[in-house]
């Protein structure tokens, strides 16, 4: 069986404060994230479509230049291409799943 | 920006004690269950990939004939077509994502 466990899973950490570990399939990339108040990631965007969900914690994200603050249990959908960045609030764990997998995680 | 909340989310019970809700992509299927304890998913397959996280309980998942235990914070990985199917040990929190997108979730 394919089984990991994100405590043991390589960390990387794409921006200060912002701890994150992923698995790739063949068609989709999943990715925890760990978010420290504070921390930031910047806006960035990629032709990987992207679906969002906060499990704990609150951040303020902003897609196509629209921001809203987001909480547990909210899911979000990024198209392909579209700009989009967050703050964290408080302490934030989050999933982001992208297809097609992302060669660069 | 296209933001939802599992809270109001339209929900389904493909199981007896088993409820979810999920948003499509273009290319994938998020879907977020909730399965309380002693609840089923019986075996079955599909021609889409899945990765899943269990985010809080304890399940026994079975994938292509092996059963093992999983926690909050694993995430598993199952192929194309492998079948699979789990009972709940514990109330339990999961996050399924599937690629192509489901047409039936």
């Amino acid at each position: 069986m394919n089984l990991f466990h994100i405590d043991k899973m390589e960390k990387k950490s794409p921006a200060k404060g912002v701890e994150m570990c992923s698995l790739n399939g063949e068609r989709m990339t999943f990715a925890y994230f760990k978010l420290a108040k504070g921390s930031q990631v910047p806006e960035h965007s990629h032709p990987h479509e992207q679906i969002g969900m906060v499990i704990r914690g609150k951040l303020r994200l902003k897609v196509q230049g629209e921001e809203q603050e987001v909480i547990g249990g909210n899911i979000y959908h990024i198209p392909s291409d579209v700009p989009h960045g967050a703050v964290a609030l408080e302490d934030c764990e989050v999933i982001e799943v992208f297809s097609p997998r992302r060669e660069d995680l």
